[in-house]
């Protein structure tokens, strides 16, 4: 497996863990370092693992149900430091089928002894209109 | 001068940029690579140094007078690359005095031959109640 595809291997099980709202694996995703950021959607910016990973349990405790599918993915590498861009949609169960939102999002990693480590994740809403928008793979 | 000091620096020429409407400045401070990204609160994301500098060129055609203070800056550097995280108060003049928005951002710098060069901005809308929030130093 090459670089970009184990960064991709990371991004593709944080999105897991949110859609599974499993705080362990995510704990497993993140550096867990003073430093980390994460910004939700309308969120003020959070800084440090402790407050990141909060704010995950809180998102967590209070969903009953949702589910993130990534599209219009783009991956870079420079030497030690990894991002991903795309696009997030949230879809909820509602009684007439569900109800999609959009995010764009940066994701940024860092290489470690263990793998590649989320430092810095960064959500917010953007308008579409279709439910499938180009480059959105729905399985 | 120190890394974090160029890279602060180059951070404070892009604020500068964007607060005084200069495009010429702005296309010194970006690297003109087709997988740079860009995404302004509310729009969809951009990639690639034409796209953003044309969104730059229509919010500079499209804003008479605007001011941008920045606070809560962070500042991390790996390699090669390194990100500022930051609070942005966006002030526009109005008749009784002014009106203020805040944005939480995320902006990342690739280390060149000829500096520190942005190649990512991402700014979304965050709800500030005070118009100088803690660790917002206003000139």
């Amino acid at each position: 497996m090459n670089e970009e595809e184990e960064v991709l291997k990371v991004n593709h099980r944080f999105y897991q863990a949110l859609s599974d709202l499993d705080l362990e694996a995510m704990e497993r995703i993140w550096l867990h370092e003073v430093w980390v950021s994460c910004i939700h959607p309308g969120w003020q910016m959070l800084r440090g693992w402790e407050n990141v990973r909060e704010s995950w349990r809180r998102i967590f405790t209070g969903t009953f149900s949702h589910r993130i599918d990534i599209g219009q993915i783009s991956v870079q590498i420079h030497g030690e430091v990894a991002w991903v861009t795309c696009l997030e949609r949230i879809s909820t169960p509602t009684e007439d089928g569900g109800d999609y939102t959009f995010a764009a999002c940066t994701n940024l990693f860092v290489s470690t002894l263990s793998g590649w480590k989320m430092i810095l994740h960064h959500a917010s809403s953007v308008p579409v209109e279709e439910p499938t928008p180009p480059g959105m793979q729905v399985h």
